[in-house]
């Protein structure tokens, strides 16, 4: 039995389809939406039209952009023979934020995973593949995240690029900088030592 | 500095407005609306737009509802003669989901907060004086939260009715059921002991 009525229900219901919103939070958010001005609302849902309209792929990166080329693809400053590449167009994000990494990126769009049924084809490989055919590729860094799909990403992509004579490299994983020794799993313990440098 | 693109940076910044939404929450909520299809989008714009659109105040009970008088109201097999005063809708809610309330409301839409400049006349205490003055009303349930805000408005309102010679009751206060003597406050187990009763 449903106690609220029915406009508020369905606007609840839609707040409780989106990632992370339980049903208080989803009442929550339905009863802000009523009070704010209508001024606002107009405001929100513009943002979302828009964004789903202007926003496309990148055609060189996949990075989700208002532009095409992206900003950093079109940028003349950036490396464009170094390429970065992701699983999501958030790990750009946090890339960037580092502000040290000058080369490119490209975004797969996933990782590989049998399980959920994303094989190579369905993320951005070929693309990889086409872009680095097409000459000027110096490096390409496997950023792809340290979990088994993306571990497996990771080693089927270098697996493919190596015999086109490119350089291929993976990003260090080990223990987390301001990290406690005690509290690291054995496996990144592991990885930490396999990864050990000379100082 | 921004990351992102625009469109995307402006969907964010809309997400994080709403309450309890923070930055990363609103980062994840930006690239759902992103990924879903235009058809979900729509949906939920609409969903949004005709809550806004359709959703009025109650005439009688100030209910935020499709229909006006609201179901509750227009209900007749409810006790029209016992009014329980609550301070927002979602407090309607709550009751009307223990089955056992067969009264009508009133919604005040906040409490007394002079911290806060919300006074007596920014609530809807005269509505609920003009709804008692029609007459036929038996008794009022003051159902305001049991905070300083929600007691001084029961106090407030209590003062004005009594005159009036109308039954006027306050809900108990005590110890909730399943709760533990040992992790109560003591102002919680002060009105439990002042509202005792004899079994």
């Amino acid at each position: 039995m449903s106690y609220y009525s029915p406009s508020i229900e369905k606007l609840i219901e839609c707040f409780e389809r989106l990632p992370s919103i339980g049903h208080k939070s989803a009442v929550r958010l339905a009863f802000h939406i009523l009070s704010q001005s209508d001024e606002d609302t107009k405001d929100f849902i513009n943002s979302i039209l828009s964004a789903k309209k202007n926003l496309k792929y990148c055609s060189i990166c996949y990075n989700i952009s208002d532009t095409d080329p992206c900003n950093i693809c079109s940028n003349k400053n950036r490396d464009s023979k170094t390429i970065c590449v992701v699983e999501n167009v958030r790990d750009i994000v946090a890339m960037e934020k580092t502000h040290e990494y000058k080369g490119v990126y490209h975004v797969l769009h996933g990782s590989i995973s049998p399980m959920n049924g994303i094989g190579p084809d369905e993320i951005k490989i070929k693309e990889l593949l086409d872009r680095i055919r097409q000459g000027n590729i110096s490096e390409i860094i496997l950023a792809t995240n340290p979990r088994v799909e993306g571990e497996a990403t990771a080693m089927y992509i270098a697996k493919l690029i190596k015999p086109l004579g490119i350089k291929v490299t993976r990003i260090a994983h080990g223990i987390p900088i301001g990290g406690d020794l005690e509290y690291t799993d054995e496996v990144t313990l592991i990885k930490a030592m396999e990864g050990r440098r000379e100082i």
